[in-house]
């Protein structure tokens, strides 16, 4: 009986294909770009149009939420105290399109090429986040109530940290109540095989500035009178690093694994190193001792995301600038604490700073702890179960190398594990350009959302 | 009588007072920026402008020089074998405008305030390159013939390095031939007293893109997995200096200079540190071992004026870019050539980029070699006694910290020394936000350049 409820509701949604991606093309042609305050009427549509969506479902109470920052989307269907409740989460925000000449297609508008969808934040996290409203839609289409209770919760600051999420989700305790958390954001990490991620990298961002001079001067009349301060930022950053380890005291310290055990079963999940490298046009490079894997996904890392000083135009400038600049973010593991880690390396960069010039340090928008959930949680057992289902082969564990602040938020807000159910992969070029998504996937992912569903309805509530 | 003769010219000049500040006014407002490809029309303006303000003087015939980039202007005024021959120098261009934001008024508007004139390009080098256009006129308009022939070339490309300078002015040998130059740019290296300069260091300019991933990546994903080219970048141009020196194998070989006579002259001259500092705001920091007027105008120098990769917008990208930039000028002394620093200076580059990156290099589009004159050299001395007689005062010799590359070119082509006699002075921010120039440094420019060729008129032709 159940089985035959279920059918419905997946005939619905392969009936239903050109009107999915209608719907994609509609969102991904928003360019809600967050971090950009020229987009936030962006944003907000953006939102608007993902409220709009889950109010086809007439079932679902849909709320648009204001924040400090970009609003949010709440809904809830179904308030059934015999059965479990999970919060879906995802995001309508979309990371900058630039550089833009390096775009095959326009950014903002779908383009199938070569059996791929092409569109920013398609990946991150557009099409995985449409996922769940659309098979919303056809559970409702088809009559069907899920048997479970439904939270959702779309955001529109995640590529800039969620500063405002969770004061959102403490506000709005009572209604995100649930017993775990499913999010559409996350990826999987290789379009070959299914696989579940247990664990996320935190985050520390720092942006510093340095300066010489009070006034940009010409380097002809000044050089070798005073410091130049791209020359102070070049030796501060080479400081941060000694060959393939982060150099900054104490950065290392507290760590709290990787396990022997979960290194080994890393290491056996065969990644191919050549492969990796001729992807992304690199030889691989790290903290000597781990597999690339591992460095990716349970070693810490320090990035400069930017840099800049001087003049970048055409032809040149014969000029010692007054300030130079630089972005850093910090990818942090269990048993760093972001804060913490922050201050370490401020201290570093203070201690090496040469006196002739001065720093100044801000503190990035977001941060992050890492995050982990237990290998034998219920959720991910059954999440493991509808992969496997559906893919036919066995599913793999495996760790993210970004960062999902979220995490921690609704740990500590509602009690609750989150468990990554995203139909996005590794490969497709998120935050880059020509940013991608596989139609096959999305497929996989629309029937993968209405059999889970149907299998957590059979857990306890808690 | 011949003072008589002067004094009409005198008597003019200070007269037209209105006139010469109306067509200061007119000159600063073409924005002649000879980097930027989108201000090529205003250089060519520019160009024409001068020309038709040396077309009001009726005897002096005048045409514009096409080249392969901007053009010039050509002028020549009697044609006395028995009198010396002398070519004025001087250019129309200027170096862009940015950063915008920093100035306190349009940068192509002269606004005086406080008794400066500001606008950009003013100092640097179009109200000192004016002057001597303005004394041709009072000759003309006092009825008088200036006692030498006097041949003009104004170019617009002395901000580029004046890539196309040497062909026209082989081309134009005959036309251009003198006895000497005089320098309308060049600039006083300080307000109080009048200098002369006897020396401007070379050029040597390279750009640099060090890439390793071939595309952007997310430094989540990837951080930790393959190389960070702004890392590598950062390495490089740390391990450029060493306290100070620059660490470049071989950089410092060759040096002629400088004496221990001229570097105690130099000390006695009784250079401010202290004064120095405040009014750039930094502490003076340079090679080991050297004061600082030593440092800046008779020792070579490495500098960065420009360096760039990754986001530099507003909030956060997470990204390893696939790229990083540098643009690196070194200024050069006596007995170091600008290809040969060049060469030693990729090689050092390459002998320190690490296996995973790879390391583009461009040449700068210009370069030049120091230049020096004879201390004892008639016009020098002949400039000297002008000034000591307007400023009262003994006339300091002096270094240039920077490069006029066009000494080179008139000591190859022509057999023709260059006497810098320029009224700009050091302080007045070329190259900078807010370039400003004295209105009484104008004044005295005038009455030096008629001054001066009257007494130059008394020196045998070669």
């Amino acid at each position: 009986m159940a089985d035959a409820r279920l059918e419905t509701v997946l005939t619905r949604l392969e009936a239903n294909g050109a009107k999915h991606l209608e719907a994609l093309k509609a969102f991904v042609a928003i360019p809600s770009v967050s971090t950009d305050p020229e987009h936030s009427s962006d944003v907000r549509r953006a939102v608007n149009w993902v409220a709009d969506q889950l109010r086809t479902v007439p079932s679902i109470e849909v709320s648009v939420e204001e924040t400090g920052g970009h609003p949010a989307v709440v809904g809830a269907w179904g308030n059934n105290p015999n059965r479990p409740t999970v919060l879906i989460y995802g995001h309508a925000d979309v990371q900058p399109a630039d550089p833009l000449e390096a775009w095959s297609t326009p950014p903002f508008e779908l383009t199938e090429r070569n059996g791929r969808w092409y569109a920013r934040g398609i990946s991150d996290d557009k099409a995985s986040m449409l996922i769940p409203i659309l098979v919303a839609q056809a559970y409702a289409e088809a009559g069907e109530e899920p048997p479970l209770n439904l939270r959702f919760l779309f955001e529109a600051e995640e590529e800039v940290g969620s500063p405002n999420l969770s004061t959102l989700v403490a506000q709005r305790r009572a209604a995100l109540a649930c017993d775990v958390v499913l999010s559409a954001d996350g990826g999987m990490w290789r379009a070959e095989r299914p696989c579940l991620t247990i664990s996320a990298r935190g985050l520390a961002g720092l942006e510093i500035t340095v300066r010489g001079a009070k006034k940009d001067l010409h380097s002809g009349r000044h050089g070798g009178g005073v410091v130049n301060p791209l020359h102070v930022m070049a030796e501060l950053i080479a400081s941060l690093h000694d060959e393939g380890r982060v150099a900054v005291a104490g950065f290392y310290e507290g760590i709290v694994g990787p396990s022997q055990e979960l290194l080994e079963a890393t290491e056996a999940l065969g990644f191919d190193d050549a492969a990796y490298e001729a992807a992304v046009g690199a030889v691989t490079f790290g903290e000597p001792g781990f597999g690339t894997l591992a460095r990716q996904w349970y070693r810490p890392t320090l990035e400069v995301n930017g840099l800049w000083g001087g003049y970048q135009g055409p032809g040149s400038k014969t000029v010692i600038p007054s300030e130079a600049h630089a972005k850093i973010t910090c990818r942090l593991v269990p048993g760093q604490d972001p804060a913490t880690v922050a201050a370490k390396v401020i201290a570093h960069l203070e201690r090496n700073l040469p006196p002739q010039a001065s720093l100044e340090v801000r503190h990035g928008d977001h941060s992050a702890e890492a995050y982990g959930v237990a290998p034998d949680h219920p959720a991910l057992t059954a999440a493991a179960e509808v992969l496997q289902e559906i893919f036919k082969t066995s599913v793999d564990v495996v760790g993210m190398g970004g960062s999902i602040p979220i995490c921690s938020t609704f740990l500590e807000e509602l009690g609750a594990d989150t468990i990554f159910f995203s139909f996005s992969t590794a490969d497709e070029d998120i935050h880059a350009p020509n940013e991608f998504y596989r139609p096959e996937r999305f497929r996989a992912g629309l029937e993968a959302w209405a059999r889970l569903w149907w299998r957590l309805g059979s857990l306890e509530a808690r």
